[in-house]
């Protein structure tokens, strides 16, 4: 291990999804108890769930505490093991950080507690990373896997992890280029051997793609022809997107009934929404889940769409949804005066 | 069923490779006798063992006949799938034409026998068709399956079949801008339905191999202000392939203890050589299969380097290589000189 990247531990790959599931299928095998679990977060991105149902590992699931704006407690990572353990045996966690759908970013701390619960825990670490280039609430930060366990010293020299970037992500936003790549740290050389010949079956990602990580990872330097342009272009983006963030959950807090953590980085807010039992009924007659009854109503009233919470999971009985804030500023502020007026007609409608 | 592509019967794919492994993953289930078999030319390209080997599906081997410039006989399709059918069940057939690495471009008459055989067997077409538009050879003449299905009349119009074609193979050899697509024929709509479900959890194939691809099937009409330029270029790739593909396939055949059918299509030639016991000796004391050993000897001492027979398959006992025909015509005559001269003196050095 060395802080600085070795180019034979690192793979290109089309996104970020599809070295996560090469990866994912390499921690794959097993039957009955012996069946590989691996640990995602809830809510989470649905590529997770989608692979693991592919292929036929168990999904563990720990909840990020939304009272602690998104973070992840151990005792919740504890509590989420020791019961997968009597039914299948649990082989990695998956951390997605800046998150997505929930917009937080972990604390340096917070990562150094994830890290000695895998390595007690012999667990491989996924660290989804795509949204490194994405933080912008202030006194946030974002920390990578690689280098706080680089960091920790010696003993936990020999813990395995995975660090996934993409070019679709960042404040660059190339997401049809379909870049990516995956650093490989602590892997065995065999094993680190066999996803590569796995990988190479299926060819190289797209060329353009490998140009344009390239760039990311090498953005322009001071005393560069378009080193001044690239930073204005780099600062915009990154202080509209704070601005939204906190329009769009300042907003949502000021609603009633509704309630936002603050989004620290990526690209999306993740409200909660507390939803009358006239509401939830009204659901279960349509057959939707009262999140997608909220959503469809929205989007038909208001024409604006957002993405209903049970498709990125959440503890049972809350509801949520996720929205982006990607739009510019004079639409976001459109977008959170109709929703106001929405959600108040809303809860009128289905008010007990 | 129609002549004309319905679109909602096409996915686009990056590169034909992700389209295959996802049609060749819905055809893959069940243990022992009932697990699935998949009938792949041997010679193949190796992404269809690699694919079966990864999903755990039996590979049912066909063997081309290169007595009769690598066409497929109903006669072997029948004893393997007889075979097969002792140990597995055989769901599915896989065509590669214009055939990687055996350059041949079956009949029209051909490819009926073969729909007449996957109809009576109840196989899945898997059509490999990326070689297309690289036909050449005097007579040889590219048809799709999917033509000469519509074409043989409702007896056969409940055959399921999948053609495959990509921005990386024909003339245009954009191999780097990963597009490709897949056209599903007469395929049930719920699993079709699910297949898009499968592939829309890896997101979209590159936007920009998205638009080469349409580029490809969409290539400039008369009248239009590049049509003449293209077909320029277009004549120019076609006619200097088929100079190659000649000058290659006689240049082999003049040699003593080598064979080269006809290339008619695609870009590599695929001779067979006569190798000495002796050669088969010495290469059996460095661990190498005759043929790699013959291909790293050439690659050593003439600087040209050619593709294993073992990698494609191959009957046993009899020794091939893939050679591409893509270099300029003067660097081609330059290879078949050193090709001679080296393979003059490995003879010599290993003749019995």
């Amino acid at each position: 291990m060395g802080e600085f990247p070795q180019p034979n531990n690192i793979m290109l790959s089309a996104g970020a999804s599809e070295a996560i599931r090469a990866v994912v299928k390499l921690l794959v095998s097993g039957e009955g108890k012996d069946r590989a679990g691996i640990m995602i977060p809830i809510p989470q991105y649905p590529l997770y769930s989608a692979t693991l149902s592919e292929f036929d590992a168990v999904q563990i699931n720990y909840f990020l505490n939304e009272d602690a704006d998104w973070s992840l407690g151990t005792e919740e990572l504890q509590r989420s093991i020791d019961e997968a353990r009597k039914h299948c045996n649990p082989r990695a966690i998956c951390i997605i950080n800046p998150g997505n759908p929930t917009g937080q970013v972990l604390s340096r701390q917070n990562i150094e507690e994830i890290i000695k619960f895998a390595h007690k825990e012999r667990l491989f670490i996924c660290a989804d990373e795509v949204y490194q280039d994405n933080v912008y609430a202030k006194g946030a930060e974002f920390h990578s896997f690689k280098k706080v366990l680089t960091e920790m010293g010696d003993q936990y020299a020999d813990q395995e992890l995975a660090s996934f970037h993409s070019t679709s992500k960042g404040f660059m936003g190339e997401c049809g280029m379909r870049g990516g790549y995956c650093e490989l740290v602590n892997v065995d050389p065999g094993i680190q051997a066999q996803l590569f010949k796995l990988v190479s079956a299926k060819l190289c990602p797209t060329v353009t793609g490998q140009a344009v990580m390239d760039v990311v990872v090498n953005p322009p330097q001071k005393g560069e022809p378009s080193y001044d342009l690239f930073m204005e272009e780099k600062s915009f983006v990154l202080s509209t997107l704070a601005e939204k963030a906190k329009l769009v959950a300042d907003g949502f807090n000021s609603v009633e009934g509704v309630t936002c953590n603050t989004v620290m980085g990526a690209m999306y807010s993740f409200p909660q929404i507390h939803l009358p039992k006239k509401a939830i009924e009204a659901a279960k007659k349509q057959n939707l889940s009262p999140d997608a009854f909220y959503a469809t109503h929205f989007l038909e009233e208001a024409g604006v769409c957002i993405v209903p919470g049970s498709g990125f999971g959440q503890r049972e009985g809350t509801f949520h949804f996720r929205m982006t804030i990607l739009p510019p500023v004079d639409k976001i502020k459109e977008v959170m005066d109709r929703f106001k007026k929405f959600h108040t007609k809303f809860m009128e409608t289905y008010s007990d």
